[in-house]
């Protein structure tokens, strides 16, 4: 069923409210979720909100706090967000680090005690729409599996990276694993089969029901997970992968001093995040760096193909749902509906 | 045939005075490919010094450059290279964005009109043996094919982070294409074929012979190519690999106003660099960081595995090569053995 953007978020916004949010964070909070779902990223929206519902209801989310910046300098915050809504925390420390790289240059923060951000790409695009570079990247549940493992230690660990454009911002936004779990979580909802080396069972083999990987990966001895970037085979580069998912992890977990992705998910539930803003500036004017770069994936999409259909650019294929689900709505999967119902159900929310 | 470390060192210093460098120039140029060689990264060792001796025969090299500073800020150095040595523009930006983020906590570098500055980790490192985290990338000759593309676009795009530790630093450094043009070269002197998803020829198909994939990389019109990480198929998630080769070109050639890796090669030869250093102190004491960091990585190398062997971490491999190759030599194989006598030869070098 398509349901229109607007009446989505109006929807979101009650259902945070509901859940004891302020109308300013649950707006908030409904804009991250709703970027998501517009842009065809549906791990990172709707779908997500029986995964916050059960944060909230067991406390490890809380609707009243406040972040609090432990340390700062011209060019860095260190912020504890003690358990506040990973959106709320992640959009008012991106306005803190814009507002320091517009005055001095660059400017990043290091999070701890955060929550779920949704998606990355959200907080990398503030700063482009500011005419900066952005980048964002936070921890998660235990679920790559390292080269061999038998056992997920690492998280999806997304990043996200905006460039601003003439037109569209570039934007890449993606887990540094094979896939996100959210993707996971959507061939389960339909039904459907793995494709490809996204993830293996305890016994290191491929694993191509979605289910298998979920209820490995959310019991408590868990076992088997996602597979990095480059799937089973070190001949197929898994160990650059397996690399990119720990530098996120040490850039995130680590830099925050927060709880590493191996620790989250049972007993603890501190999610840390690490953000950066660049003035492009600096370096190059925003006209010669927009020009540049739009030459640059203008004779990407014009060169040649084997079957003749033009390269796929990072950000495409969300910039094509956009315009399609601004018009014809967000396209939502069954599950996920029965999903959203029981939550308005349980709040009186007319759905 | 293996020759001593210190040999190496000794030979390669006067092979570049030979080419017109001086004394103090050649031993910092050895230091970096002997930097390699003993690491067991043999791709950017000794082996490159034909391709260094085409570059300096056909004055893309010149051995008199002094890097100027465009622009400066506190945080921030617009370098042209003037086409010097890659190794010489590159130790002499870090010194100085590691002199700038002692002072400041956080600086980068875009240099422009370079060259090929072999491997990146030596950089990276300069930074974290000052206890500060490094990051260098840089841009390069036109390697890697688009998912679905007939010919290369981008370059392989290498980079590498280094973070400060008790004993050994933490260093990854590699190729964002599945592998260097270095892999494929030393296998074509190894006469092996290519293992996993590596290159495809122009149709597409995967190229399993290194010496076609290397002559349809140095003839005029290139075509095919290496594969991002993730390899040929969509579903083993190669769009995030060619998204990261993306961002690092967006870095260097982008960030920095050089020529892209497409346009490299044939008629432009100016590479261009991004250096980053950071201050862990910043955010975090260095003991808190180090030992942060130390407990994860001893955790994944306790973690369990599928053959019971530990997780190879990144960096791993070079540290037990620099151990072997420190007391045995460094291994040549014997094309390499034959480049270097000729070139001795022509300089009336003894070898």
């Amino acid at each position: 069923m398509r349901i229109k953007g607007e009446y989505e978020s109006e929807l979101l916004t009650k259902i945070f409210v509901g859940w004891g949010f302020s109308n300013k964070k649950a707006s908030l909070i409904t804009e991250v979720l709703s970027y998501a779902d517009l842009r065809g990223i549906y791990s990172h929206g709707i779908q997500r909100l029986k995964m916050y519902e059960k944060k909230i209801k067991a406390g490890y989310i809380n609707q009243e706090a406040t972040i609090q910046i432990v340390r700062q300098t011209p060019n860095c915050i260190v912020v504890d967000a003690h358990h506040a809504m990973g959106q709320l925390a992640s959009i008012e420390v991106m306005e803190r680090i814009i507002r320091m790289a517009k005055k001095n240059g660059i400017a990043f923060a290091t999070v701890r005690n955060s929550n779920h951000f949704g998606a990355a790409g959200y907080y990398a695009e503030m700063a482009s729409r500011s005419k900066l570079i952005g980048f964002a990247a936070t921890s998660t549940n235990p679920l790559l599996v390292p080269p061999g493992g038998k056992a997920p230690f690492l998280g999806s660990n997304p990043f996200a990276v905006s460039f601003p454009m003439k037109k569209n911002d570039f934007v890449f936004d993606g887990a540094t694993s094979a896939v996100s779990l959210g993707k996971i979580e959507v061939l389960e909802k339909l039904k459907k089969q793995i494709p490809g080396e996204w993830a293996v069972a305890e016994d290191g083999k491929l694993e191509k029901k979605p289910k298998n990987v979920l209820d490995n990966l959310t019991k408590e001895n868990r076992a088997g997970g996602v597979l990095p970037i480059g799937g089973l085979e070190e001949s197929n580069s898994n160990y650059k992968g397996f690399a990119i998912s720990l530098i996120v992890e040490i850039m995130t977990s680590i830099f925050a001093q927060g709880s590493i992705a191996a620790d989250l998910g049972n007993k603890k539930h501190d999610i840390s995040h690490f953000f950066m803003v660049i003035d492009p500036t600096l370096f190059i004017s925003l006209k010669q760096f927009k020009n540049h770069l739009s030459d640059m994936l203008g004779r990407i999409k014009k060169s040649e193909t084997v079957d003749g259909k033009p390269v796929t650019l990072p950000g495409e294929k969300e910039q094509i749902a956009l315009q399609q689900n601004s018009k014809y709505g967000i396209d939502l999967d069954v599950e996920t509906l029965k999903e959203v119902r029981k939550i308005c159900a349980a709040l009186e929310i007319d759905f």
